[in-house]
């Protein structure tokens, strides 16, 4: 769990792969489509997929001469739950404080 | 946003660091109390705060000797909506599949 959420947050602490996932979402892609918005060389890019992959947020099949590459969402959405517990014991704690406030006696300052 | 999303992801992307953000969730806690749990030297842990704290995720303040540490949740939300996004586009994307899958003619075989 600390392994997958320590490849998940490290793959998407950057800009073009957080790019390749958002255009992802929306459905499998050749690699040079995925290349092709961003203005690196193309075996930086690799590099950048081979990180997505190794923290298993793609996966990639070749036919032919084409590469295609597909998400797998498994690992966003254990990310997505962690943070929301964060938010939620974090909304919590606001609320209790709130609660208090509202037991203060009245501020005759 | 693209830099804010960078050294957040960044910053999660280590157990320490989201242990200490799990226990600030809670409330505000001294230095000496945030590194108590893990085996790692002072020096090395007061890395793990300046990064937390480079990416606007705490802030701390000193009062005599002893520095309280204080979370920012807004890069947290800001963190979590990214993910939603994402699996909303996704998960739009498999509603079609499956209203396409529908209006397929029965498989005979």
């Amino acid at each position: 769990m600390d392994n997958q959420l320590d490849s998940f947050f490290g793959a998407m602490a950057d800009p073009t792969r957080r790019a390749v996932i958002e255009r992802l979402t929306q459905g499998p892609a050749p690699v040079s489509e995925l290349h092709a918005p961003h203005d690196i060389a193309l075996p930086t890019f690799l590099k950048h997929l081979r990180k997505l992959e190794d923290a298993g947020l793609v996966r990639s099949e070749k036919r032919g001469r084409v590469r295609t590459v597909h998400i797998e969402a498994a690992p966003l959405a254990v990310a997505e739950d962690w943070l929301a517990r964060q938010r939620r014991v974090w909304e919590g704690r606001l609320d209790r404080l709130s609660h208090l406030a509202d037991r203060l006696p009245p501020d005759v300052s």
